[in-house]
């Protein structure tokens, strides 16, 4: 079976890296070859939450990865100058996402869900739940992330009631203190300590 | 409450004028003031389902029709040379359809939903179970009437299992025989006896 690379944006955030880890997890518990990859660095923020759940980050889409792929699903984003350099080069059989739709086209039928609301962890919680799988207590730690992450804890205009309580509900599979992970969180993603005066 | 125009694509067929006036009718349940549209003369096969299930045909989407309106609900299709004319007049809220995507951008996010299948309202049957709403008996004919038409009963190469199976169940709730009615249906719309040598 071929493999299908799940991918999120450039320049990664935590929604990115997440969703493309859960994502490509449930499309192999429904039977399909998928590997999560990453299309630049792991920021400080993500790689606390990584760390925190004992998840190993997806590995960066270089020219081995992409070797013989022929599809991908994107996460967390749909313009092309966001996206993995020659997309064109690759059918887009699937995407997730929360943002407007721009400069994407595609020459088939495929799946796209998007959903106006903050993550797009939050619609994989959907996702999980209408294919009848379960969500690894892992998983659910980094979907939980995704979501503070892109909504600030709750504070971004774009936060949603979906936003928050698909967030409580992933904080209590993962059995983390949500407020106190969070702030942690965002606190290590802040953190300057090993930066120059130049970056 | 403003309302919202639910319109499938010019030329419209059977999945088009049946999607519109169904979702319409979920967007209400969902409590949102959704009017079904259309963008052209119904046809001869969609005319045939509509008076089977005694439903009323949408109105047309003129000047009066659109005065006051800030909103869309595109079904059936997505591509702007297929849609209301002016469309960037208008803010798309929802898309439900299951063609390629291209020419399409918006300026927010929004909700779509795309699935690789043979018919939109095979995807407006899971909508419904998403949002555990009851289907009219009559919607639930003009749906199995959509899936018929956009798979000529099952011969079309698009045609998938999932819309081979909601076709059966729609047929259950509206307590229609699939195989007669189909083949009536059909044949009301290749039905040429009024045209004239010159069509
Ligand atoms: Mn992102
Ligand atoms: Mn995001
Ligand atoms: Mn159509
Ligand atoms: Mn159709």
């Amino acid at each position: 079976m071929s493999t299908v690379l799940v991918t999120g944006h450039k320049n990664p955030d935590t929604d990115s890296i997440a969703s493309a880890i859960v994502y490509a997890y449930l499309k192999n518990e429904l039977g399909v070859h998928a590997q999560p990859v990453r299309l630049g660095e792991v920021n400080k923020e993500t790689a606390y939450a990584l760390d925190y759940f004992q998840v190993e980050a997806p590995v960066f889409a270089d020219e081995n990865v992409q070797q013989g792929v022929e599809e991908l699903i994107l996460v967390d984003h749909n313009e092309a100058q966001q996206s993995i350099d020659a997309r064109e080069n690759f059918n887009v059989i699937e995407v997730i996402d929360h943002h407007r739709i721009a400069n994407f086209e595609t020459m088939a039928p495929l799946y796209y869900r998007a959903e106006p609301v903050g993550c797009t962890a939050t619609i994989l919680l959907k996702l999980f739940k209408e294919n009848n799988v379960d969500i690894p207590k892992d998983l659910a730690g980094l979907m939980m992330s995704a979501i503070i992450s892109d909504s600030l804890l709750f504070k971004s205009p774009t936060c949603t009631d979906e936003d928050v309580q698909a967030a409580k509900e992933l904080a209590s599979i993962a059995d983390t203190n949500l407020e106190s992970y969070g702030l942690n969180m965002l606190k290590a993603g802040a953190d300057m300590s090993d930066k120059t005066a130049d970056d």
